[in-house]
């Protein structure tokens, strides 16, 4: 009998940025008092964030990862910290709000908006996927202070994996919210659909994108995105790979889908251009010179690992 | 060169339950005053609820829709009115909570949990799918109350798609929770593992689950959930299909995995039963003749699907 995994390439979801994070979370073994007895661990190191933006200390490399004496001075707010879980060797890993603000940050530490991190490539895999879960948990947390069912202020448990009311005696999770990236082939014509958004950098093309919505398959989602942004209907939908995307708090899941119509039609509000591109085409666009040359999102990005894995598939084969 | 997408089968999505769902959502094109246009439109129909149970009509058949002078006697909630979107005909759709207690329905309605509806197969696959997005945008609209950053009371927008608090002027977003689900499977001794929860029913086994966390993967989710319900290690992971969970707003995401361990491990919380199954004995529960039989969860399931799929490939091929 045929395996159900041989026809699996490499994991793609492994090669996009945010999906190194190897920290044992257990975030259903976290008793009361979890986060003081991490908080009093000697071997336990943080990432700070200040005003949103992640603390580096620049030096011969950048550096995200701070003891509590190093960010004592820069007054941590305790009680809103994370416990993000534990290393190999069982140190506690923490990500841990400031309330200094970046201009009072002594040389040579910098904060920076997670994005800027992300994009220069300034922390190892393991890291950036240690900041997305942080990032992801922090914004959560802000986001619920108080509760959604009677508006009393809502207290942080479980190091941050929980929030709870006391008024209702209601328990809040994380949110992750799902969302349909996908790239349109029509592999008649040998060619994919492109978009570009008005917030794009100039020249670059990229996927088709939007939130799955409250009762649907991620088939779905894909099929509506698609026809909602670009008028073309899909038939068959195949999941490609998925991304941690903390801005704030995304499931990005990447999906190939079958074009079953030729003829484009955008509002101009979502996307400002959308265009069929040939496979040639696409090629070209993945060794663009940059600057304004027309090109499609950098590595690590999911939309980056649909389109190259679909162009360069048949050089593969 | 191969088709990318000549090796799915059957979306194995499509057969789940809530999957039916076909209105026009226009949830992107829902301008101010679109929920008052639909409840003005004389060809609305509306799936009503009663402290969170769905009204149904017992006649001939079991029917779920409503117009709004049926209705009208129960007392709607119209301000927590949901615009579920349109039929192909552009009537529109709605789902309106009653300030009526069940116990004051007249003969021949009554009012049942979502789940016995499910259960029960009283409505059709699109009505199901209906009644799963107007589930899950009530659940959210009720827990949502309140802002989460400052606590004062929240307005539903855009018919339940949207709310607003005007204190911080801040706008919120449907929420859906995704949920991997995960059929672990050993190829070589071709058999699959099954776990039992202290709150299933008797004899019923299925496969594992849990939440995805901030931060991670759908693959790295499903082996991670795995590890810490059953102890076994899993290498590969192949997205199967996807369902909407209206419990209240998840969507599960169904997965294979391969085993690369065999010795089970579990703590008796989660699950109170784990075990290796050949496929003669997933084959055998398939046909179980209910009871107290062993068993696994009934068709319409995406858990059914994972298994049934698995257990049956043989006999397609």
């Amino acid at each position: 009998m045929k395996s159900l995994f041989e026809t699996l390439a490499e994991e793609a979801s492994r090669l996009t940025a945010f999906a190194g994070n190897t920290l044992d979370r257990r975030s259903e073994q976290r008793p009361e008092g979890c986060l003081e007895e991490a908080l009093g661990d000697a071997r336990a190191l943080v990432y700070a964030v200040s005003e949103n933006r992640l603390l580096i200390k620049f030096g011969e490399s950048a550096d995200a990862l701070f003891t509590l004496g190093e960010i004592e001075p820069l007054r941590p707010d305790l009680v809103g910290a994370i416990l993000l879980g534990f290393t190999q060797g069982g140190e506690p890993r923490l990500m841990i709000p400031l309330q200094a603000k970046a201009e009072e940050l002594p040389a040579p530490i910098k904060a920076l908006d997670y994005r800027s991190v992300y994009q220069q490539h300034l922390l190892s895999p393991a890291q950036l996927g240690e900041m997305a879960q942080g990032a992801s948990l922090l914004a959560w947390n802000q986001a619920t202070r108080h509760c959604g069912l009677c508006g009393a202020p809502t207290q942080a448990r479980a190091g941050g994996y929980r929030r709870y009311c006391d008024t209702c005696d209601k328990e809040f999770f994380p949110r992750t919210d799902p969302v349909v990236i996908m790239l349109a082939v029509d592999e008649e014509a040998d060619c994919c659909l492109l978009g570009r958004s008005p917030h794009f950098r100039p020249g670059m093309f990229s996927c088709l994108a939007g939130f799955l919505e409250p009762g649907e398959t991620i088939e779905g989602a894909v099929r509506r995105e698609t026809l909602e942004e670009s008028g073309i209907r899909l038939g068959r939908v195949r999941y490609h790979a998925s991304q941690p995307w903390p801005f704030p708090h995304s499931l990005m899941i990447g999906c190939y889908g079958e074009a079953l119509s030729r003829e484009i039609s955008f509002d101009g509000t979502e996307l400002e251009d959308c265009r069929w591109f040939s496979r040639a085409e696409v090629r070209a666009l993945l060794s663009s010179p940059g600057g304004q040359a027309p090109s499609v999102p950098p590595e690590g990005s999911i939309a980056h690992r649909l389109i190259t894995d679909w162009a360069l598939a048949g050089e593969r084969q």
